[in-house]
């Protein structure tokens, strides 16, 4: 059945020269794309959409705008908003207010989450500023792209708190340079696009937000055109297995398969590999 | 006692010039040594043997002929073997085509993972075509080379499945960049040694296969002029850590070399380093 | 309450530009500052205390003299005085000895892994030698900068040995090249400072000693400049997620901010940052 | 804020003589309250309310009618709805009839986890027919009781499937018997009130129904009538500790209680134990 | 294709009153089936072949003769054959006879396992002598019955080792009171039926050997007529879940099933439970 | 060497019917053996003096007086000396007040868990009111044994708190059902003998104090009579495999016994049993 993609915060667009790629934008460029509580939870319903749309191969997600990708949290806005007076409850004792938050932040991780939990591929394409809440987000990505003008940094502690939605948890999974993610999460320094991808936290470089997405749409065409049998399959057992030993993912990987290797898609896909052209896949 | 190294699929060899090195070269150059049931069921056994061969300190592990390390599965011949036909049974019924499947990937699996069990150092050298399987093997070894005309390639997408003989699992334990895992693994695009050096995946790059080849057995040589107690435990151990917490490896570690610190290989070792002379370790 | 730092082997110095900054050095210099069992007992102590110090912030550990950081494990100290003798115990099962042995390893692991649970950020700034030990107690810190004339080497194959007290355990964790890891633990070959920084064992290279020094004080100062609350959390996550599975890092970070997000540093620290002035933060 | 507790499958009773307890009752009497899948997903919602419901500290959950807790699945209606007709699929590929299945099931399971995942305690009071889906329900509550009629059985085997809904899982861990819950989930058999009572299923037996939910409230009212800090917080960390080894049970113990013993409960608490009265804790 | 069952030490049989049962016994009966290494080795294959052979749904597993299940390890045997001896390698070195040791351990409790890999569940019939090596086999079926006259004894430290096959890693996760196996397996008592029965160690007692193996065949008879994609499913999830935390043993479940429920059993089993009568499954 | 034993709070005495036997007594009757700080410091060195004395081979732990085991945390003394107050500290801010009170609840914690790596095995006689802490000290003994007049709760919730001393972490894994472990931590009930020996918490019930003590004492003496290689390698490797899976239980036991086995303990005990005499082991 098709889904709704009406958000007030984000614009979801299907590029006609790329079938079955959703173009996902942030879309509060007044702001420079900073988050409300209400943006948070409208991302988590639309990703958690997008993965259950057989309309659906592949994701972009990038900011509007000139500026940012996303500037991060709305500081303002939710120092104003407050969770405890949300519950009706006094929040005087400190174990009541750490329960509250304690709800009120593993709502917050969900909806961030649920890009990884996206079935089908996301590419992230940022550019400008790209702080705090940007990293969590990048890090739930599959792939991750920048252009030249991006500045990143793991904001949190100079806001004086450690981060608490994702980049503590998953940056030292995606890059190898421990020492690099200690540095960068615990000094708050800005960091720019080549030493991005240096330390391997995005794949590629280019030089504008026009190009930067246009090669994410390109990347995500390319995914798109592969069975979703095999890439939905390829992305699920690569996640398992970042949280698994090896031979737990080695398990998983053939339990998985034994059901997904049935698929027609594989002798689509040798039949047309043989007969040079374009294999057509049936919706997942 | 001595070990049959007579197979089908592979020649064995003994360098003269590197004591206790083991060249195993996969032998079926007129197929780009693309893999048959049978051999990696070979594969297996040969691993298992080298693991246990006192003779043997160090492996390198390359491809015969000038085109490929290995192309991958004979995917024509894997088609025309069904799994289901050897096991009598009709497969009409989802669930028991499931099972044997399931089962055949364990078998295959295991055969690959004999590699990385093999308790000797395993170092692999590859050139030309280097595709699907081969990531999967390669990731299995301690070491990877290559020449600079190699052409890498997770290829499984692009036939319609996700790999699984161990690519997914182990190949971002292998290289720090997750973003790159995923988008290789996403798009099955080819990759060459320069990308692979930058990424990790190889240690270092040669000028042709032969060079690629003759490095790694220099490097086999050295490996094997250690205690082979000590090699031989940091081995387990780095393999033990990468699949469990800090604490448990430290705590193994200790339990380990609580038996290996024993051994006469230490005084020699260490009179060496003091003679100026090669120490001669007794077999293991 | 203030804390002793009078140690034999050990100076520890608060440089007046650096507030809440402990400079740590290993002074041993006339034996390049090679560890004796006395050595890392008095470690182990330091940095427990340097961990309950509210008067610390961030930690930079070095080594006195021009030659060595640490050229590794007092070697020839260690074979004359025998930890069985200590027992008071006839070393001639082997199981007992293996018994003691691992009460040996386990006691100096610990010691080793006090610098990883000091819950206060440290910078090990290494030049000159910086062999076997000195990787293992690298690897605890959070930010490893060098010198160009550094020399590295996990040193202990070459004495028959696997290496016992964390490398081998927390070098793969570090750096994302796993190959590599394994090359330089299996060969024992020495590698320099622009290797060190490519792999990402290093996060930076200085001209010498001093500057490398100087580079590190500035970087805890930095970071000592930051809220406590916040700088000591994301230690701790960090720490923490890179054993566990993504689920278990985002809850146990949702449990731990539950309290920490209640500190006023939040507001000081907001505050501060609107009013383009440096924060005060109470100690911890 | 209040909740909303109208459902149509489901009463919610709060008993005047029990304050702060919720009585939930499955309300399908007429079909021995065997589950249709809008049943489940009301079910999940409903435990997902009383989890945040800051005017409940105990639940207690049982079953319309003389003759069932409830029969299991509703088989017949499953039979009807496919969940492929509703993806608008046509289910003839066995890898997208996998997919399909998954994210059905994964979402069924989500809501038999709401049970688990309420912060406040659940006893479960069983009676009658109790098949399949009653045992999967009735290990995600914190105790269970039953009366003497109770009729167990792990259905699902007798129907051509492995149970998948959380039995298989669960149990083993609420049971210490493995060889017992081995032989029931493999032979579907029924057992008793006092065969549950042997092997630990249930916490205790009562001569009817009525005794049976009266007992539950009971032991809810007393419960509810403890600090909410204290009894969430146990409930919490006896969960995490069933699935993490002890020294991980004892950290996130130290985390969770360094906010919740800042309470103002123990001073309560403490006073009303010397003052011999009743405390009152603030809502949570 | 059929399956060769001719083994030294066991007879295979397959009672015709219970359809896809295999009876295996233990054939050493005048030794009071002690193990010599023949043997572990050839039960290895033989479950190796249950599991694989689809005309069998479940095995009973007892020993020969009136005296003993099996009286356990034939120490006497065990030390005359040397592993060492049969490496040609002179054992001086703790070290290099730690190596061979570990290497002849992992093999045996590689043999041991099978029964616990066995994808048929295994029933064991135990009576007489069941001493050390007993308990360790015992503990890798899935139900585990015995006769009143059995003595059971974790009888290892009374030749002044730890148990190493199995028993101390198998045995705490069978039975719920971990203080009950500390004792036993620090003690080396002996404990009867009666004792087992009450712990849980034993799903039930009979009067003797006969009555033992009679109930067990049954029980393996009823199993044996239901679908084999339920049965086999359910011992696979029940196995996967005992070591997987909660959440990764539903997840495993619903992949695992994905394939499992597109089974023609399922109807079958539905129709034969309407209609009354007896389903016929295909093999698997 | 020898150990010193002189403690404030505890006695230990080696009574000279049960050679290698420590026991050890709380020695605060007239306070129903309530511990204060000063006593938890005291019992974690009394256990690691004990676990490195080669003349200790198995404990008995019990309390001095008629009335308790011990009565728990001695909650006055608690209130009055503030953890705060000590590190000097104003403790208005939450975050800080967390820090310290999680820093104090590990080192607590680690004073417990010192039984439980305690290397020779402890079992705990318990008799009158054995409350909150007691149950958390009972937990890391390896056997519990009770009085007929022994008063057990998990008294925490009461005054306010989650049990964060073990008891919530260790309980569930001692005992095998998890409803009444849940429902005793809930409600905070006190619980008998027979119940405690029902649920399989405690190994026997005695009539009294001391014919508990002497059965603990006969158990010790039993126990300290065997092979300590072999004992202290059973209590290790069924700890470790409390808190792994399966497979990584396997491979520890593997590599403990690598060296373990090696004793000449295994000779001896072989002998003893064959020439039916009392073999005589090594210190350990």
């Amino acid at each position: 059945m098709a889904q709704d993609y009406s958000f007030k915060y984000f614009t979801v667009q299907f590029p006609a020269d790329h079938p079955y790629v959703a173009h996902v934008e942030i879309n509060r460029a007044d702001k420079m794309n900073a988050f409300l509580e209400a943006m948070w939870l409208e991302m988590g319903q639309l990703f958690a959409r997008l993965s259950d749309d057989s309309n659906v191969r592949a994701v972009v997600f990038s900011g509007a705008g000139d500026k940012a990708f996303t500037a991060g949290l709305d500081v303002k806005a939710a120092s104003e908003g407050s969770a405890l007076a949300k519950d009706g409850i006094d929040g005087t004792d400190p174990a009541r207010k750490a329960a509250h938050f304690r709800r009120h932040v593993a709502e917050f991780q969900d909806c961030i989450t649920s890009i990884e939990k996206c079935e089908k591929p996301v590419i992230v394409a940022m550019h400008g500023y790209s702080f705090g809440l940007a990293i969590d987000i990048s890090t739930t990505a599959d792939v991750r792209l920048c252009s030249r003008d991006v500045k990143f940094a793991v904001k949190e502690v100079d806001i004086g708190i450690a981060a608490d939605i994702g980049t503590l948890t998953r940056l030292p999974k995606v890059v190898g340079n421990y020492g690099w993610v200690k540095e960068v999460a615990l000094s708050a320094r800005v960091f720019g696009a080549e030493e991005a991808l240096r330390v391997g936290f995005v794949n590629a470089v280019y030089e504008n937000k026009q190009e930067t997405v246009a090669a994410a749409l390109k990347m995500a065409g390319l995914i798109a055109s592969k069975s979703p049998v095999a890439v939905q399959g390829t992305k699920e057992i690569l996640n398992w297995s970042r949280d698994h030993p090896v031979q737990d993912g080695l398990r998983y990987t053939g339990v998985w398969n034994a059901a997904a290797i049935q698929t027609q898609d594989v002798t689509k896909a040798l039949l047309s590999g043989i007969q040079k052209r374009t294999p057509t896949f049936e919706k997942l």
